[in-house]
């Protein structure tokens, strides 16, 4: 092992940092994967990492070791940061010493596995990252097939992304492509699209979710495009009551899809 | 109208900035109110402001004077920040140059609305801000009678509360109270407690939720009390696939929502 690494102000703590711009991500093809559940999944998903950095004085329990001796003995060399360094980073507000820089993998459309009648969500130009993620991980728990990004404002690999879906971001089959290849390709495998519009007149509880169904939920501030909106095969809605403008774009997708489990059973 | 505030060390700036502590606010039965949309929402809702404090070159709009005026009309003194001093006192990442000071309200099970088959929502100990806000927000989409927030941990005029309910925490009726109050409460009542636990043998969707129906959902660690677990008249779990631990608290009380609003169409 190479000497620790103390000063925050170190080429390669600078190198780290960088990494939280997608721009940096983009050029490099690497992301940071930050704590022991989400490394853990992430190595348990193959995900190839090629840097591990650790500070142990960090460590919340006992089972680091066994965790940096896998990802290590994959290939991924390992670096010990000082704390302050550590604390330069991490994105965390309670680090946990650990922190891998991984390989973002291949996401295209025809990569997806074939199902014979999937559940697949659609989720286009998602803004916020804590929303992306928080669609990853409960599309996780509601068993898709495949999440497909269209159109991406913040990508797949944000720190926040990789933070708010649990690690699920390694688990869940994805693809990133254009609106147009999506629906061209849904389409070409009989993939009802299913689109979800805020006031739309057939309440989703009574459209038809079984079969092979793509649930589409469009952004945060403008719902989804023109193009969605002439080109998906049914509009659906949730009633709703109250106050408030709508629901958070994470929480109509979750209901959405939890819908379509229950019709599926 | 006063001389502006310029300087960031100023006392009242100071006072600004400790009603961010729950101490402060339990003290002194106040808290803060945000924002354009927050601030109108809580107006018409009634809350009462004791100050508002405003910082013109911060404004988004043409509309804050007629919301301006409508507060200090009801009695708030209104005073001007310089920038340096709002963004002191400002919890957000884009100020948007109006703040209020307002009264907490009581919130009292005997206060809440009589409903004849009431759908309310009960939290219990839930402890991110943003979690709170965000079941307050979807209980008010969903048309619930009440909130019933038991053994709170974090309290409901935190700033985070207040910024996640988009302001669904002053239109929503809410009450405050513990566990074994709550659970007397809703059996004098005649309305079923329906505890929603991860792994419970009823699927949600097999649970009748139509008539007096009181959904309980538990803390983000920890789950429901012993006491709630004992004592609710039905336990519900959503079945989840994937690999994740389950969903979002939020999320989950969501769903849960949304399934009874079909289910009591």
């Amino acid at each position: 092992m190479s000497q620790p690494i103390i000063s925050p102000q170190n080429q390669r703590v600078k190198d780290l940092v960088r990494l939280r711009q997608r721009r940096e991500r983009d050029g490099s093809g690497l992301f940071l994967i930050e704590g022991y559940r989400e490394l853990t999944r992430a190595l348990e998903a193959g995900v190839v990492f090629t840097d591990l950095y650790v500070c142990p004085p960090l460590y919340l329990g006992s089972n680091e070791p066994g965790l940096i001796a896998a990802i290590t003995s994959a290939g991924a060399p390992m670096t010990e940061l000082g704390e302050a360094a550590f604390r330069k980073v991490s994105y965390r507000d309670r680090p946990e010493g650990l922190l891998g820089v991984a390989r973002q993998s291949p996401t295209t459309l025809d990569r997806l596995p074939q199902t014979v009648t999937p559940l697949i969500l659609v989720v286009e130009s998602i803004e916020k990252p804590g929303n992306l993620g928080t669609m990853l991980r409960t599309a996780d728990a509601a068993g898709v097939a495949a999440v497909v990004v269209c159109d991406p404002a913040t990508d797949l690999y944000n720190p926040n992304v990789v933070r708010a879906s649990l690690g699920t971001l390694f688990t869940v089959p994805l693809a990133i492509a254009t609106t147009s290849d999506t629906i061209e390709w849904l389409a070409g495998r009989g993939i009802r699209s299913v689109a979800t519009i805020p006031g739309a007149r057939l309440a989703i509880w009574d459209a038809d979710l079984t079969g092979a169904v793509a649930l589409v939920v469009g952004s945060e501030q403008y719902g989804l495009s023109p193009t969605w909106r002439q080109q998906a095969d049914l509009e659906v809605g949730l009633p709703m009551a109250g106050s408030a403008d709508s629901l958070n774009a994470a929480m109509a997708a979750g209901i959405a899809l939890f819908e379509a489990v229950r019709q599926r059973r």
